[in-house]
């Protein structure tokens, strides 16, 4: 498996583009094939999840998504909004706008600037290409607290995959504000595609929190445009790690972070103990305000693993901190192991891998979050005013 | 039903006191009664959970309380360790160690510092008395970064019904670093006690949330010491109230909160609905970020509902915000009204109610929480160090 650059434009035939103006933006990919979606699964659906659920799964030609409100909680203007802006597309492409799919992001309850959107969409397709400057600039167009950008491609076995994504903020298990986009040029039917997409969703996107909210919008869409061949394991390799990158990406980004945070749960009873334990770590309030302060309270971690409903038990639990070259062992077994100064040492850095292993079978999970900031708190305590 | 001043001290024949010296604190309790207690879901119980528990339900003489560090993650001598101090009360009251109940909280993973307590005990013991002094000593002595001394007391037929609590953070659902101490001088059957108990802290301490963490050492007790007769719904009715009120307390008192948020979800399909949409609400740290700032961004409130796990129509929701005596619409069902300004107004005092009726059903639920601050990063992030 080779990295590449060039985000969804890594893989042929892929073009994209976007524009982005102060808290607008409008982005395009296009790119024709099977298609596959997993979405939200917030009660509460955004129009254009609804609108482009519906399409998929099926032979999609292109994308469109808008960065600035999120069109949801907007009735049946926000539908006819989604379509409007697949028509859009559609009509200047001479394509069937059915085969086209509909994102946004940004404030719930707000419509979509319409106007806005019809005076760039022509400037955002004029500038399509299958450069990487393409992708880069349809993965800025979308980015509303987004630092990063945040685009993967690989080589595996001849085929490519590559992905742009937005998110940092409304984050949780079962994604987020969270918008994926990514290509691929392999052929596979469309069960095996599903089915790869939603287990590298699963150890992925689905393995991340920032703030414990989960978004009305999220979207993540798999396109295979190509022809090439390859057994569904080595694609599943590729697509987890495009997936995994993407995810730890947003992790990095997360509202106001100053800090990474990975949490390996490992000697789990079950794979679902394993998962429940790992997420319970990264979403703690108060893990993730010690995290920030370098403060090595690691009680609080093993309080979350006890909450998570995973089973665990106080004389198997062995619990580490590592920086990602040194190790500090703070629990071995269920004996406190005096490491004080060593454990604030290795919280210093700019990643904490914390690791917990419960002693208890074989399973493990891994799951990524940030710390929480005092900048958290100002970005969504003067969000929308 | 008449509120009384003077904490567990309001029900005739109980004593307490309690020291605080810097961060470590001792409180002792005398009543003699049949007890029934409710204990934390965490997996990792702490010492005094496990030694207390065990006990219940049965005739107590006593309730030990310490702070300074919660026992939990001990092992063998966190057992030992709690054992010891039921002895100490005991053995200076002349009464049966398995008559005394065992309480303690504080940083996690730390033995409690018995020699600071073997010290003490001597004058905590002689200085307990029915005076409502005694109360208010013995709920300081257990206040770690809570800021408010949180005591309620009721009259309800004759029957008095007094408690003490203690909690500001690590506060979610099943409890929370809280304990709590009520007692009454009614005669019931145990189990009528234990399902009044259980009763009222589902309407109360377990529809509270200040930051999602579960701790190890949550306890409620329930001592009836007494031989007042009252109806049980009655009693459930007077319990009901001490229970809310002292949950409250915490809510306000949430580590660096500025507001007290209310959630009233009505109209909900069902009575499980309706608690799992208003602690969505309450646990949502984007909601609760954007009532620190004032900011009326009252989507996230409708997707904090989405994801909860309740059933939700777009078309059929309303949404109001009161600060007590206004109430602005922000949503009327489906339709969002333009309320900007009267919205942000209604959120500028010390207490924000949000009133969403779901428009399903009839079932109700209330819950309690506090914003999101600066503070409660900068109490969390320098907590242990």
């Amino acid at each position: 498996m080779k990295i590449l650059s060039g985000g969804v434009c890594a893989v042929p035939a892929v073009k994209a583009y976007g524009i982005k103006e102060n808290r607008q933006g409008l982005a395009v990919i296009t790119g024709k094939g099977n298609t596959v979606g997993v979405f939200t699964l917030n009660k509460i659906r955004a129009a254009p999840v609804i609108a482009t659920s519906r399409r998929l799964p099926g032979i999609m030609n292109a994308v469109v998504a808008y960065g600035g409100s999120a069109n949801a909680f907007t009735g049946k203007k926000g539908i006819q909004d989604a379509e409007r802006m697949a028509l859009l597309v559609a009509s200047a492409l001479g394509i069937d706008p059915e085969s086209v799919g509909i994102a946004s992001t940004g404030i719930i309850g707000r419509p979509i600037n319409m106007d806005w959107i019809e005076d760039h969409v022509g400037n955002v397709l004029s500038g399509l290409t299958s450069d990487p400057s393409g992708s880069e600039a349809a993965t800025r167009a979308i980015m509303t607290t987004d630092t990063i950008l945040k685009q993967m491609a690989v080589e595996i076995d001849g085929v490519h995959i590559g992905g742009i994504a937005k998110g940092s903020g409304m984050i949780e298990p079962n994604m987020a504000t969270m918008l994926s986009f990514i290509y691929t040029d392999v052929e596979m039917p469309t069960e095996s595609l599903q089915k790869c997409l939603r287990e590298s969703v699963d150890k992925s996107f689905n393995m991340l929190v920032v703030d414990g909210d989960t978004s009305t919008n999220d979207m993540v869409l798999l396109t295979a445009t190509g022809d090439k061949r390859i057994s569904e394991e080595r694609f599943q390799e590729g697509l987890d790690f495009v997936c995994m990158q993407l995810a730890k990406m947003m992790a990095r980004d997360g509202e106001g972070s100053t800090k990474f945070i990975e949490a390996c749960i490992r000697g789990a009873r079950s794979k679902d103990d394993a998962r429940k334990a790992a997420k319970a770590v990264v979403r703690s309030p108060l893990v993730k305000a010690a995290v920030f302060g370098e403060d090595p309270n690691w009680g609080r971690i093993i309080a979350a693993i006890g909450r998570s409903g995973a089973e665990v038990k106080e004389g198997k639990i062995t619990l580490e901190f590592s920086d990602g070259t040194k190790t500090v062992t703070i629990v071995k077994e269920g004996n406190i192991l005096d490491s004080g100064k060593k454990a604030k040492e290795v919280m210093a850095g700019d990643e904490l891998i914390i690791i917990a292993d419960l002693g208890l079978g074989k399973h493990e999970a891994t799951a990524w979050g940030c710390d929480l900031t005092h900048d958290y708190v100002q970005i969504n305590s003067a969000y929308m005013t």
